[in-house]
């Protein structure tokens, strides 16, 4: 009785269980997600907060191939599904290389059908899977999305939304409200969904609008002032669900996310519902640890622990590593807004991902965090850039991509001074694939007017956001999620100057051009390699866009190896760049090579193991070097 | 009396004019949009919808320089504005290379703030400018988005109208409701403005309000069905706005969008009041012209016109031209959709521009108009080839990009067989570079499992459209606005094989390898040359990811001369492509020369002009290939 988990092979298996197996189930999940996630940062608070609604709904439906479909939004509340379809043997692995992935991996199971790192697509892909079933002949498939309230906002959830209630479609969206984003959430729905908490849960209603019609003063010819406070009465009452009633959902709740009998029966009941549905679900962050309830911005993917104590309290966590990229880039951008009060900030709910609270605290008026909706973002962006404002964009690359359209028209094409502040460039490591930010130089450099840095290592950081923050026209930097580091330099750095490579050392052997933060892997190889008598020389390349013709072609011309190094995608990257400028001034570049990342998807795991796997660590590098040289010399002889 | 547009130099003009005078205007406004627009194809509904509501706005607001502020959505239908504000004598060049561009453009006039030929950004931007001016010390500032009913359901306008409304930001929003997208609209939302339509505007609120409380039967004990029509009656009532209001925003109207007194009135009355508003206005498209008001969607650009008769009825157009690439794909799609029932289409409000009426009609199970809501089409089409559809997304080059993060996670990250079909991929012409299709070629081939062709002429799109829908990943064609071109074989076409080309003739003295449409423009280029002697070979290389490396790097390898030529930016394209194949295989690339679009946006023009001046005309290729030849001679002499 005590150890009912290892016992759930697939989610048959809980169907035998009572009601009190089932809440010992419940807790069991929650100690098995204390027990691995103490040893490793993983997404915690959401994943406590989802395991009754996780089980009811295995319970309710059959979400087994081909038959019922569930989509979570936004999947790092995956946890508990993995743990109760055939996952739970494995589940110690999670986030580490070759181990679980912390989203819905379809590799993994049948289960999860879509990973979903990326937040809103959870309706839209819900509903194609109910079209495409009931084209296939499978027209009894339920189909369900589990939505947070921070992920709705998304401008695709309006969308499917929309669509949705347009064809009354049979569709189950879930509205998992747990009053977070990953940050605190902002704008018109957060207010909206507010009032449904504190007007619907508890209230009965057919007692609320009696006593209002009680108070209505006149019914015949009311003043226009009494009407107007009559409409609002109305309107505060009605206020659960017309929104979406508009769109052409019936809506239900809201009802308590941790009550899984209750929860049971609402969903046996809407099973056999028709038409489009919006189930509102109260849960909290965090559920069953106070303090991740208490705190679920901090628990939304904690450090790790040191101590759980009794009552699963927290004793504390192990301390915080070194400093990274992202907090010399936020501390670089306060100081700039200490002198300048024409910059503001616009952030996507990742203030606490960008370490943006300060800025926000020291700036309110001047920061602008609009929730999960990075295209209206950077539109927004460019309008304050017209306006005259100092526009700033910080956003992860892989978050950006969501914006790609408006980067093209409200930005570029009306070459407009904005800054994008591309956080997580590069590998990010245990999220994986959904997270990693490889795609954003070729993206950034199709655009005309696009300027395109990355900062070599630290000392770069601070002079190249105050070279954005003065340029007049689009502008980008990237970096990743990565410790601080600074390469040596046998004289002083050279200041950023638009197009101007610095050169770190001049080779003799060749040369490793590096964009971006594998400058010190390429510093750190040519001191290995000089060791060995090669004395490959290093150029931080700092912009892709535009490129420094100059000093890198003059390394095409002249040396006998040119190695282009970068953190992004080799498809159209910074070395192609390269070969693209060669070309374009009639060299031979058959000395240069490029390495990056290669053409697949790269799966999660700790960050210098995955450079490592794909021939971008510093033993990787002087492999390369040897073995090009040689065949060189295979070559020749 | 008769002739007072010549008179307006700017909008301060207008003041001074009686009502009945600025009747007159809005008169001979249209008889000028008829006047020039019978001479070209252009947008012409929509304009003739907003005469009244154009005047309105700069009659009641300063749009000039640094004052209030004005975006058009979407804005083709810019054109009342342009000949308000000093552009009347240069209308007539309207859509012509070098005159008028066919949407706002900020280099013609202080009055055009963004070019806005993607829909839905105006309510962001238009926040952002006065979020801007606000910081600039221009509290006064008005800001104000005219946004049309089609592009309202676009995502990004949610989370606009989420932000606005959480921020309680002075942003006046107005959505100009003709009941139209450019295809008819779809959606839940649509049904709600229809409601409003039908409820809103003749019917005197008040005195509904009474009827209705009149009828209630009993206040104190109401039975439960008694409840429920109780709630519906008034949810019917109050459905005038209440999605808006939900979201933060006051709303106004639904007003007469041709009542020009009625419309300053109120935007009078608006311009005082605090917070978001939002004015929801009815116009009709093609208002003052029978025909166009009768059938908007033919009016949305029609072909030329050969007579306006009295009454400014449209006699007759003239004939269409010959058949695009759009007709034979659309033909190849209804024919393949008859053998295989499991085929379904997504369109995002471009059933007419790309030619899918004849598969609406023939096949309405499987036809989804989304409207324009590209993000979620895409995740749409990915839910149903989950569930084994085979689906097809059927969008323009230029909007697919506004799923780019959906082609990455939906489709390409899960491998899902989703058929992409890309439309006007080029330069669309008169449209300009809102409308230009130029980046997906680089932006395609970055994906991992994406495989990316183009057909080279009329006879590889059925073949080509068959191969897409037999593969069982991701899969693009793209292809452009233009004609339709057949280029002689000498033997037949080769079967379509992934990631192999086609050698339509093999060179001495060189060879063209195009990646898509401009094949044709290769080989008459080839012809020319062979009349002078030179013999160079045409390669149709039909797939630039997986490219044809056997091929294309034998060219490379063994002819003095590759001249790689696509249709799209050449910033990351096929050239490149090609470029880092031949590096990864160590060749030398100096013979390869590379031709596509330069890395700028591109103006508005017939496509050959375009293609003309950037070099991709059959007279250019030639020249090229002649200067190529004379820079080897003189460096091997």
């Amino acid at each position: 009785m005590t150890n009912l988990l290892p016992q759930i092979k697939s989610p048959a298996d809980m169907q035998k269980l009572s009601d009190e197996q089932l809440q010992t189930l419940c807790h069991e999940i929650r100690d098995e997600l204390i027990r691995v996630l103490t040893n490793r940062p993983a997404h915690f608070a959401s994943n406590l907060g989802v395991v009754e609604l996780c089980l009811a709904l295995h319970l309710s439906f059959d979400f087994s191939k081909d038959k019922d479909r569930l989509i979570w939004d936004t999947g790092h509340q995956i946890y508990p599904q993995k743990l109760i379809t055939g996952r739970y043997e494995q589940f110690h692995t999670i986030r580490t290389k070759g181990g679980l992935m912390g989203f819905p991996h379809p590799g993994e199971s049948e289960y999860d059908l879509f990973m979903t790192g990326h937040a809103g697509c959870s309706v839209s892909t819900a509903s194609g899977l109910k079209a495409g079933d009931e084209l296939m002949g499978r027209k009894d498939n339920h189909a369900v999305a589990v939505i947070g309230d921070g992920a709705f906002p998304s401008g695709i959830v309006f969308e499917a939304l929309n669509n949705i209630g347009g064809m009354k479609q049979n569709t189950l969206v879930i509205l998992n409200d747990n009053k977070m984003s990953i940050c605190p959430r902002t704008g018109g729905l957060a207010q909206y969904f507010d009032q449904c908490r504190m007007t619907g849960l508890y209230q009965g209603s057919k007692r609320k609008l009696n006593q209002l019609l009680n108070n209505i003063p006149v019914i015949g010819g009311m003043a226009h002032s009494a009407l107007e406070q009559f409409r609002d009465g109305l309107k505060a009452f009605f206020k659960d669900g017309m929104l979406f009633e508009e769109l052409g959902f019936r809506y239900f709740g809201p009802v308590d996310g941790h009550d899984l009998p209750g929860l049971r029966k609402i969903l046996r009941d809407l099973k056999s519902q028709e038409g489009p549905i919006l189930l509102h679900v109260f849960t909290n962050k965090g559920h069953g640890v106070p303090q991740a309830a208490e705190d679920p911005v901090t628990y939304h993917t904690p450090p790790v622990f040191e101590q759980v104590g009794p009552n699963r309290a927290i004793v504390s966590f192990k301390k915080g590593g070194a400093k990274g990229y992202t907090d010399a880039i936020s501390f670089a951008l306060h100081q700039a807004m200490q002198d300048d009060p024409t910059i503001a900030v616009m952030t996507a709910a990742m203030c606490q991902g960008n370490k943006l609270e300060k800025v926000r605290e020291d700036f309110p008026q001047r920061f602008y965090d609009v929730g999960i909706c990075e295209s209206h973002a950077v539109a927004f962006a460019a309008g304050m850039a017209k306006a005259g404002a100092n526009a700033v964009v910080d956003i992860y690359s892989t978050f950006l991509q969501r914006s790609f359209d408006q980067i093209f028209q409200e930005v570029c094409l009306q070459n407009l001074h904005v800054t994008f502040l591309m956080d997580r460039a590069g590998l990010t490591g245990p999220d994986g694939p959904t997270h990693h930010g490889v795609f954003d130089v070729p993206y950034m450099r199709l655009f005309p007017n696009m300027v395109s840095m990355a900062p070599g290592d630290e000392t770069d950081v601070q002079p190249m956001l105050k070279f954005a923050l003065k340029h007049t026209g689009p502008i980008s930097v990237r970096y990743p999620k990565a410790n601080l580091e600074k390469v040596e330099r046998t004289e002083a750095p050279t200041p950023i100057e638009l197009g101007k490579a610095e050169v770190i050392d001049w080779g003799e052997d060749g040369c490793f051009v590096a964009f971006g933060t594998l400058l010190s892997n390429c510093t750190a190889a040519a001191k290995k390699l000089k060791a060995k008598g090669i004395h490959m020389g290093v150029i931080n390349a700092r912009f892709v866009k535009p490129l420094d013709k100059e000093t890198i072609l003059r390394a095409v011309e002249t040396l006998p190896l040119v190695v282009t190094v970068e953190e992004g995608t080799i498809e159209g990257g910074f070395g192609s760049a390269v070969l693209e400028a060669a070309n374009a001034a009639g060299l031979d570049a058959r000395n240069v090579v490029r390495r990056g990342i290669p053409d697949k998807f790269i799966e999660h795991g700790e960050r210098n193991e995955l450079l490592a796997d794909i021939g971008l660590s510093v033993d990787a590098l002087v492999e390369l070097v040897l073995t090009s040289r040689s065949a060189e010399v295979a070559k020749c002889g």
